[in-house]
């Protein structure tokens, strides 16, 4: 297991899919977790260290509301931690907030609200640093992105 | 001790001080810990254990950013737990939210931005509950307040 | 009755339920009241005052838009209030500034948006300072609630 | 006296000094008096009772914060009500939201954040209908205000 | 015709429906026109004129978006003018803003986001400054409104 | 003159210089004007006349608070108009959403909050459609921008 | 071509329809190009270059979440672009901000969210400054306006 | 060089030296530049080729307002891109916004508003999935961290 994906509740399984499919795309492999930070914190930590002894290099967390998962995560281990604003409320603004703003020292890598695909993808750039091969492969990735983009752009748009 | 009170850094002191000032205006015995979430997980876990062993009967913890501290020890103890949002960016606004939106089972008594002196009178309301004379303190509080409101702002005021 | 929980329009029924819920499941005694703070202010008050004689320990109030509720209740006793902001309009963030930005001296206890469940949570947590077997349920609360997450998310989650 | 100014400490004299200038311009007979809504509510109930015996016929209120003061002063009084959101936290919106979300049948004429100026001038307006003086007085006022608009940029600007 | 109500759209006739219904149960005449600041502008001139001729005492003007109706009103009467910001995008605070914060010595009487019925109710205030009889029924309505609340909740609420 | 330049109040007077500087970077003709659309609203549409017969082909409107002067003068002419947001009040945001947000068929071309600099260049750019020497002189402007802005930085910046 | 009209998504498409409907209205000539800011940026300069070379004279660009796609077009153009913030998350204030607040000397025309329709007007004002029949057909426009809006209202409205 | 920062203008380079601090205090080759996305978009893009072609591994830009650089940026390179929101209006928000809310498959790592340090910790745990060492100083350094605040704050403090 390479990457590791939290989240606070099963509510949140279909926001935190696109994660897996940016790994699946990539052959990565990933475990995924519902453990929450204000429930279970004892068995959150357990399972940050067994996931560290495992071998995983990083990890992504995906919480709304008062979105505490992520920073709490981030504290418990120096991997590189990636939070998915979950939308719950006031549009998601307050999940947003509660994970970008960290204090000194330890940051989480904040993505867009509900945008759990680019928590996926930012992880393959991380691992891509270590791996020639996830290096090549997200080359690849973005050359077919532009040609397939311009492919099915090719015949304009009727407005 | 109470009362324990709770901020992640120094540089939040002058803003708690309110806290304290409404607990020592009724005697109220309580204790100060800097301590954060983030930054020190395993100590203030530890310390949440202490103080329940103390009997401490109330925690007020204050926090800015995403501030998580009240809501992490929430999730440590079944002891009410009050909430300041301190102004650090973007007018308190994330404060606020990342205190008050907690999850379901979790919750975090929230007071209003900067305004921990309301969290020592709330910490103070609840000890009410159980001590006879503190109830009877806030009483003679209330109405002393009232005739001082009164007194202070009988001549009128010239606009 | 050791809580009394007040709202502002039968409209909001089914937001509050959760506070009722909380308490239902601990076997604490309740009333709940439809009354506001700017209908009928004089009801309201007599009705502060007959629920301190039988008792009361705690209010919860629920109220949405310029939400006045907790506040004025909270102006007319030294009972702990425990504000819930109900969404109405701009995503309840009125409600929520509304409830919880008191003046010095006159707390209320602010939970999350429509979040009522952890007013009746936070009710119970202020009566489990008087009350051991509250406490006691408190503390079996939480272990149910570790145990039962745990089991249920044993088996990982398919992303 | 025609109009009474309320507001809830003599920290906003300044920001309500607009308000009585307004009326200082048409010569209209104001009072003022800092009462707060949450600190001496009786006091405040009697002197609405008080003024209107005295044929107040339009009432300003300033508050900050949770700006309660204009909504509870409305529900005990037919008089039209007039709010004036005062700056204290996040820009004044709080004050603003609180005042103007006033519930169905007990509304609040809202003026722009710390604008009282506008509240006098809004009260002059109401009054207007009653009083034909003051109508030709506003009449007046509009007249001197674009002349001297216009001559005090007559000349144009350098920019 | 005492009361003129203004709106910029055949699309916004439901939301102002409600300050209509005020002033039929109080028996008031008023006017309603579709007309708007920005697509006719010389015939809004031409309307306010008008109305001022025909007597009209208060207008009521409901708005979105940029929403200028009601001040551009008030720049050519000094009728009292009372906004109601209608909501269409990012939940209505843009309308609010447009139409609370006028400068100095133009006001607009602002009420709720949506909530022309309390437009009609302030209408009713303001002309009850000039028509006892409007004041009396003012006082009733008051007094029957807290009757049936009373009546309508006597029975308490389950939970 | 081809630009004209109004805003509402001399206190406006070094926002709005940001303009004039680039429209005299490029020597085009322009003239300012203090004319308020609440305040002076017959000489504004009287003006509005006048710089159209003396053939200005772009309008600049700097405002804040419930900026309606942009929009006011967009709906007297078929004169492309750029709004500037003024910052006044809530960090600027009233203005923005008051200019931004105009309704269909009557534009605001709506620059960032005091970015009064980008409404000239905006001007320039549409005058360049005409005018073959503005559009040379823009693009050597952007020419030099780059040029100066390599320079500048050519030796890199010590962190 | 006179104005190339560009969006990030297929999915715009309904959005960016009154961009078109606008410029149909008028007869003027347009292309439309789904193009992206960060998925093709190549792409997207090329285009630009060659939309230039075929003599566009004026640019619409829409794009929702972090909507860079007007401010990158503008920094590679001294044609005027102008932008249309999609709602997509948060109220469509993330693409609101995104667009318009551009940095010194390098303006994007921003409209109204999803208000694509005032994008193709702002777009024919800028045309009408070079040529003279688009000026007539925008002062017929706006009778035309003017004379179907009252004869539409003309019943009146009933409340 | 391991790492690039990258920044819009000079005036920001006191927010971004927390970026190269962190990065100082490991020991970490870096390279700072001034480039901006709209200003200087071909020498922005010739930069990102030859940085990646001498070997650097993660970018950092921050960038204020309508901050498009961080996205810019991501979308000519897969190395991974932190950003920084810089503040500058409506308090960061509009960076915030700017920066994280990116499309599908090109992510941008957003950290809080102005903690640039957290930007350069960030990339010292990206850079640690490869480097051991870092690792190693990684552990070392939140080892001391939490050392270090618990010595100072070992006496407790005086509220």
């Amino acid at each position: 297991m390479k990457v590791a994906i939290f989240f606070g509740s099963k509510s949140d399984t279909d926001v935190m899919k696109g994660a897996a499919s940016a790994l699946k795309e990539f052959g990565v492999d990933y475990k995924a977790f519902v453990l929450s930070a204000h429930r279970v914190p004892e068995k959150l930590e357990e399972t940050i260290k067994e996931i560290e002894k495992e071998g995983c290099e990083v990890i992504i967390a995906g919480a709304g509301l008062a979105a505490h998962l992520p920073g709490v995560i981030a504290s418990h281990t120096v991997l590189p931690v990636i939070g998915v604003p979950v939308k719950a409320a006031v549009g998601g603004i307050d999940s947003l907030l509660s994970i970008v703003q960290m204090p000194k020292s330890i940051p989480v890598a904040t993505v867009g609200i509900n945008n759990s695909y680019n928590a996926g993808m930012l992880a393959l750039q991380m691992l891509s640093l270590k791996y020639p091969d996830i290096k090549n492969r997200l080359l690849d990735f973005r050359k077919d992105m532009k040609r397939k983009f311009i492919e099915e752009n090719a015949e304009g748009v009727e407005l």
